[in-house]
């Protein structure tokens, strides 16, 4: 199969990347490399060193035999030049990561929101536009989050997408299947909800095939493919804008920082280990909806976890302090969480859990590159209103002029 | 009270601005005249001759006997322009009319399904992140539209904004209520259904106060106040984009063009006179949500009709014929509607109805105008998908290209 990977040298787009070579298929990336110049923009960095692409991209052509191609291309901004790519390489499925990822750092400031949804919502609408006008019949896979679903479930696991309920009738109360209703809880959040209904208008109105994976929090940071050589590695974000939560725990542990909970840590969420989101993105693309076929939606998780408990199972492996921090988030501060995952499973995968023993090699990892770790950039400063920075002790002006 | 009006150049802003400003309300502009410019792209333009926003303005000071300040200013793109005049000029509300409204228009090529998506959006969620950053307490007032309901209402009436549905929890079913499940008929309505998210997100967020009004079709181009001079009199857009049903018919029957039905006539919308739109926008403004209160969403229409009823009475009141020609929008050939708008009437909207003797008038003012028109822009040339530009003879390609 002919995969395109849009933001294919990303956190998660990069071990996709290789995986799909690995597994024989022909892989281009394009990406504007926008991750990277966010990193100077933070004044933050991967805990692992990661190469240039290009360094990436011979190490793979030298250890793993296969090409990957690479396009400079701003999804969401050069529109021709996407178009260009599709009608002349032709891939079979495109895979899009093309999106600003953190929650955190969507609500640091007004010109944080305005990129999130400007590069967001132009990447999509930009990426379908184009599939229309090739005419070529591509399967996109869009990496979602589980955050579109907010997270009061009223004690049912959330269900892949789309929600049955019950409408009123003149003949009584029916049944009818909804988009499941969304309840983001950031801006990062709200424009993978405002993607689902871009989604759903181009599955109705031209027939593309398009699968939307919701995706838990990811933990862990190598695969396969990204250990087989150091030029290969993948980044590792410790910082408080990207660091994910479990990830920033290991971290923390290694260079003997508190673990930063956030307010009691009573958020239960769901989790995922990278070398299983590659395997997902797999699995869809060897499972796409039928033309015509409504979005096909997939919750890509594996297990639900409350902050607090993540936070005692890795202080207890490593004897790392817990220190309970405002939360800078707008949000309850517990929440129960049950999540279906039925689709993934039924296609072959077979879950990494966070029992496997994989804990204590991402901590060693972790513990390998302490040295680059700059510890002022852990804190989590993006505040997500007034009271939320009040609350950590700064004003909101101070928040506004950030 | 101080009013800013985003889009007051406009079909809706420009007779909004002007009622507000009889009414007694201080009153700014702000917009960058993208509609006069998209007529110079469409090479249509009003029926009316409508004057320059200087030449309007000056008539208003002669005629109202009061000053509405105009600012240059492209919502979505000059933040920092749109935040320096809500803190200068601290406005109590604003009204959001800086979207780009045709639906045809949205659909026509690529490039304008990407400018509907980057204009619309940007232009919400700058003003949303600008009246947090501002700090201000400024009552936002949008409007939405009736499409983003879809049409599909199970012999129900549609309510205003929130439907209840009974959802499945482990003791039962239970009653919800929900934002109502957005299905969009085209890009531009597709852009009212994300603004839903953005909203319900910065309530929730920031605690603005939000009202969404759901407008059905607009029919009419003059109120009391265009009515007073012709500098000032309003648009009247005839053209396939930007015509909408009603006053294309009346236009149609003045120039001797058969009625231009699109498909059986079947489909069943909602309407609303321009006169009670600038009405229930000073309703609106007159009753705000209050602060922490969810998104406040009234469905601005006064009756229901279905096409080709509307081309009936048209046809019998003007001796026009009726033309049923291939319709280039994918939707239902046939739909019932019906709404509830209880919020704008027990607020004090008197509904101005088709059976007010208003449809003569207007036809009258089109055939006043009638020298104006350019018969080849009538027909609606925007066909949203492929198999709609082949039903019309024309070919995706084709469509693609334009």
């Amino acid at each position: 199969m002919r995969v395109l990977i849009l933001g294919g040298d990303g956190f998660c787009g990069w071990p996709t990347a290789l995986h799909l070579s690995a597994q024989g298929h022909e892989v281009a990336i394009a990406d504007n490399q926008s991750r990277r110049r966010i990193d100077e923009e933070l004044q933050a960095g991967s805990l692992t060193p990661i190469a240039g692409i290009e360094t990436r991209l011979a190490a793979w052509r030298e250890i793993g035999g296969r090409a990957i191609d690479f396009h400079d291309l701003t999804i969401g901004k050069d529109y021709d030049g996407l178009l260009a790519l599709l009608t002349s390489w032709r891939p079979d499925a495109i895979v899009h990561f093309a999106e600003q990822r953190a929650a955190p750092y969507s609500m640091k400031s007004a010109q944080h929101k305005r990129y999130t949804i400007d590069n967001n919502l132009n990447a999509t609408n930009d990426v379908l536009a184009a599939m229309v006008e090739s005419g070529l019949d591509i399967h996109l896979a869009h990496l979602g989050t589980m955050g579109v679903y907010g997270y009061g479930t009223a004690g049912m696991a959330i269900p892949e997408g789309y929600l049955t309920v019950k409408v009123e009738t003149p003949s009584g109360w029916e049944p009818r299947e909804i988009l499941y209703p969304a309840n983001p809880g950031s801006i990062y959040h709200l424009t993978k909800t405002q993607d689902a209904l871009l989604f759903q208008f181009y599955a109705k109105n031209d027939k593309l095939r398009i699968t939307d994976l919701h995706q838990g929090i990811v933990w862990g940071a190598q695969t396969r493919e990204t250990r087989l050589d150091p030029r290969l590695i993948n980044r590792f974000d410790y910082d408080g804008d990207y660091g994910t939560v479990l990830n920033r725990f290991l971290m923390q542990a290694a260079v003997g920082y508190p673990l930063t909970v956030h307010g009691p840590g009573g958020q239960t969420r769901a989790f995922i280990n990278i070398q299983d989101t590659v395997r997902c993105i797999e699995l869809a693309l060897a499972n796409p909806p039928t033309r015509g076929e409504r979005v096909k939606v997939m919750n890509q998780m594996t297990e639900c976890w409350r902050v607090r408990d993540l936070a005692q199972m890795v202080a207890r492996l490593t004897g790392a302090e817990v220190a309970h921090l405002p939360n800078p988030r707008q949000e309850a501060d517990e929440n129960d969480l049950a999540v279906e995952n039925r689709r993934l499973l039924a296609y072959g995968l077979a879950p990494i859990t966070l029992e496997d023993g994989l804990l204590l090699e991402i901590a060693e990892t972790a513990r390998a590159y302490a040295d680059r770790a700059d510890l002022s950039k852990i804190p989590c400063v993006s505040h997500w209103n007034a009271e939320r920075a009040a609350a950590a002790g700064q004003s909101g002006a101070a928040v506004a002029a950030e």
